[in-house]
């Protein structure tokens, strides 16, 4: 129930991240549906470190090796299964975690989980790397997607409340989604580049970190999606998000600033568009009583600021049951946001894929 | 997988608005557990409308009757089931809707998902009604939660940016919560509650609705509940709360306020005290990795203003295909986020039971 | 996980026998399936006892009251709860069991996995009465099969070894099967009648019972349905079918006889017939490798002797850890396979119901 | 839902007979266990064809590489992957699968589930290969519970009628299970092995098959365990043994024979021995109502005769629709149920692994 997700498209992601490899199993896939491998390696090199200059220098191959469910390039409906091998690694930089947690990380709620069993070398099954997996399950889900109309696309909505131009939840389309899913450092303008990366710049600077907001949107999703209570699109897709480390909060259309608003400022009105039932604002975010309108699908995520840092901070010893101090010396992202960019479009077009399935739509 | 929710403890809500009755199964409780029916019914006058100044006159009977899994007071083991008779509905005033969809409600994305044949009357299954067999659910498990240690309470954040006094994250405790959680108006300071009934007021003159944030904190869960990736609390709680009608953000901690952060200043340090591992701040809301830490777990919900108001509104005639306008009649909230409160609680009840049986602390 | 059954049709089934009243609630079904309540009313009288002249004189109503899911005769969408309230029951029979577990009951395991707080007035939640609600379900399930040409039936293939005819597995047809799931003592021969009865009647007599087997078809289920591994027809089937009491063992087309036969005798070589792909003999039970060949579905239920024998049995007293004795006194069904029969159809009705759902075919 | 099972425990299983590797992924288990690698591969060898007289001449090195979820030989309690290369096959022996199916193959319903897209190659992901991975899973299992005290293991019962000497239910204990599931030919009585070989070779000239009955124990098991209704040890059984392939039948206890019996002959009396609830017979086979008793929990399968006969058999051509002749060349066993000795074995000790994690046993 932890690392398995999803019916009747199911996720199982496995691995550690200084183990033999990590990977993912997709089931329930549609067969016959042809996947294009160099546009997944391109979604794999978006998340994977070392690509763009805010972040870590250790440097990671994301090279899937499809096991399983592909056959001259088209899925056989049979399980999907693609493993990524750990190369890049070095054990040495995570000696003294076993007894000594890491704020802000799962050192001591993996301790307590696993009763000091689990792999904490890297952060084992807890780490970011184990978002490699995900991304590629969620760039086999797209394509899918994109064949019937369907387009995911995120962009950095804030850095240290630096932000860019939001989302316009009415007018977003294909074309922007499509080009900010194929960024490094994905934005709606670019002029918020170079503040946003002065940013990061002085947290790295002074051995701290930064976090952000990513703000994506799904379009072409047709109405009717979803079902009421508990398996609405917001419950659907936020039991994904929430699996990507460091995300503290999820909001859909307005979210929390819905909770300033009136009904008559926050309603969206219904009207005919070219003969289709279309909304003239869209605060909802395309989801309305849990089931989609068939306007875009419009979200945002809090990733809290990276945990690993290089200040010296208080922690515990958990054998002594003393108090002591850490530095965490390796080599650590100051800013994770433009890298869980892909990371969101893969849990989104995984969750969508879902629903669509459910739905009968594919 | 719509209005059926987790495992082991399993959650069945059943009913329409309008039709004979509502109610939910819960299976997969412990048995032999005490559970007192006037605290059951406590939680749900706090629910029912016609309670508080700011609701519907519509005045429902939650009287539930125990079908099943309970014997001398005490739960069997076998499904529990309760069922609330509708009693107080006029159908008279909604007459009009199902061509009629009203903006920011359900009527039009249900009528696509189910072809048209969905019981419209009073929202059908997609009703704010259907939040009384939750809240029956999370007093149930509330009670058991009690008896181990764990307290469960939320107030009103805000009401159209009027706020309260937030939590302390570090210092909220059981007595606090055992107080919010049996108050109609649910406040930490009462000097707020006046603005914020002006707030409503002003919103029902103008035939208009306001919204707000609901804050929920649990106190005295054990650390090492929840699973990585998927299994997390923040995924497990979230799956639930999105499940409230007009729920439009869920954040756990500091929420969204970490993307302004440094590192260094939302990372909680760990401390010795008596004896106990504790953190010396809480901005990550009692959880890291998805795992409980031990620590208070705090979230927040946004609700969005109530849909509907008696302003008139644009819309679609579905039938003819032409637009519109619409002016609801009938008796409505213009604030339903008092009435939230104790259902937060009651979803943040289920979820956290959930995680104790999954966790083997039961 | 136990009386909660499937994805994307799902079953919650509560009640225990001499508690208020029983009850299921389905999710998941299609909405604006047209529901015969009469329909429904002659299969619940089929599995009711006191019906037929084998029964337990205990007469239940078993009149179940929708509460919800239903809108002038046609299902909404929304979950469909119905309730049968418990009006016939003598509590006084059962005082004893609290310490003196009857043997071939659930008394003891009952005991053991509810420490004792299992409500075990008329077996509670183990009793034979809780197959009411399942045939609720199947009910409902096989009128809206019956409208997509698939019809199930299934007829008492043998009483005490005493064999009817049973099913041609390439020629069982739906006139057949719609006769046979109109009967009370379900019969291809009726000439196997007579000795049926008498043997159960010598049970009668010697404060005994007797079991059999229940044989059950499906036609016009198309081919395709199901998944490899553990998604397959037989898991789905098999895995509601043993949650009939008294089931002891399943199989599917040759079966257990399949075991003594060589690859030439049962494999089913294929053929065209009027441009369909059929197969000229069906040891395979319309099963291959999980999913469905198109060819009718047969398979076969163990039903062990009913447990509730009048005859001074061996037992222990819980209390006192001794070895003591029990006569169970009450009113006892000495063989309920002619009662058992709806109840498979009523499963495998919600198992095929599932598949079509599963396979995008509703 | 298909290549994927259980809860807590899951099993998510990959791979195509052809393709480049199948493999298993196992999330939940408990954290800290020893694993014998060794022990393991001696599980693997016994599955593994061309190991017995009996069997293909393939000889597949079902060698697993262990990926993830294992640190220092200890279970982490992070998902623990196994991936077994594929290495010795031969294409060309299943060239003109694709429109000729094979009769008792799912040539025909895989090619209608996935329109024609699955891998057939070797039976794609329908070969009785992908077993290798759930002899891995079982494996592991069943070293997690004989460190409890459960001891399962398996024989032949019969091949082709020739019946080796059952399980007594009562008294069948771990020395003898321990020393079956480590022999190649399981046999209670070795003097049954001559014949049934007879019988093997006879269909070998044939160029016939046979097929055979295999019957599993598992003893230590505590009573409690499973729950009523569909969460029954023989619900949970069944689930995963249906999924090997070639069985047709489950039956539990005296299963199908129980119907032959009467009560007073299949009750199990209760009876105190050594301060402990035993039944002087068992029937029952260690299930009442879905719940162990403490009794040997016993189980029979049916295999059919294996489907690959090298006879010229009838089908049909899918493409041009008409009928044709097809005789199978390749490679294989005239009779898989030595073979499927371990696979039912491994079968039950996930099952068990499940249910004790369900039961917090572990």
């Amino acid at each position: 129930m932890s690392s398995n997700w999803g019916n009747p498209i199911h996720l199982s992601i496995f691995g550690e991240s200084h183990g033999p490899g990590i990977g993912v199993t997709l089931d329930g896939l549609p067969a016959g549906e042809a996947i294009d491998l160099d546009e997944l390696q391109i979604q794999m090199a978006r998340r994977a470190p070392g690509h763009d200059r805010t972040a870590t220098p250790r440097k990671e191959k994301d090279l899937p090796e499809i096991l399983s469910g592909m056959l001259e390039g088209r899925t056989t409906g049979a399980p999907l299964c693609a493993l990524i091998r750990n190369t890049n690694t070095r054990s040495g930089d995570y000696q003294n975690l076993s007894v000594l947690p890491r704020p802000g990380h799962a050192d001591y709620t993996g301790y307590i989980r696993y009763q000091g069993y689990n792999d904490i070398r890297g952060g084992g099954h807890f780490s970011g790397r184990l978002t490699a997996p995900l991304v590629f399950a969620g760039a086999v889900c797209r394509q899918i997607l994109k064949r019937r109309g369907i387009d995911i696309g995120a962009h950095i909505y804030s850095i240290r409340g630096i932000v860019d131009q939001p989302f316009d939840p009415v007018d977003v389309d294909g074309p922007l989604l499509q080009r900010l899913s194929h960024m490094n450092f994905s934005l709606v303008n670019p002029e918020a580049e170079l503040p946003m990366r002065d940013a990061v710049e002085q947290a790295r600077l002074s051995l701290d970190s930064v976090g952000g907001i990513v703000e994506c949107a799904a379009v072409g999703v047709p109405a009717g999606l979803g079902s009421p209570m508990f398996g609405g699109v917001e419950n659907v897709l936020s039991s994904l998000l929430f699996g990507i480390p460091a995300v503290k909060g999820v909001e859909f259309g307005d979210g929390f600033a819905a909770a300033d608003l009136t009904g008559s400022q926050h309603n969206d009105p219904f009207r005919m568009v070219d003969g289709n039932v279309r909304t003239v604002t869209n605060h909802a975010g395309g989801i309305l009583g849990g089931i989609t309108t068939g306007m875009p699908i419009v979200l945002r995520t809090a990733i809290k600021p990276t945990a690993s840092i290089s200040q010296t901070q208080n922690t515990v010893d958990l054998v002594t049951g003393q108090n002591a101090e850490l530095a965490v010396q390796g080599r650590h992202d100051p800013c994770i946001v433009p890298r869980a960019v892909p990371v969101v479009e893969a849990a989104v077009a995984v969750a969508i894929l879902n629903l669509m399935a459910e739905g009968n739509k594919l």
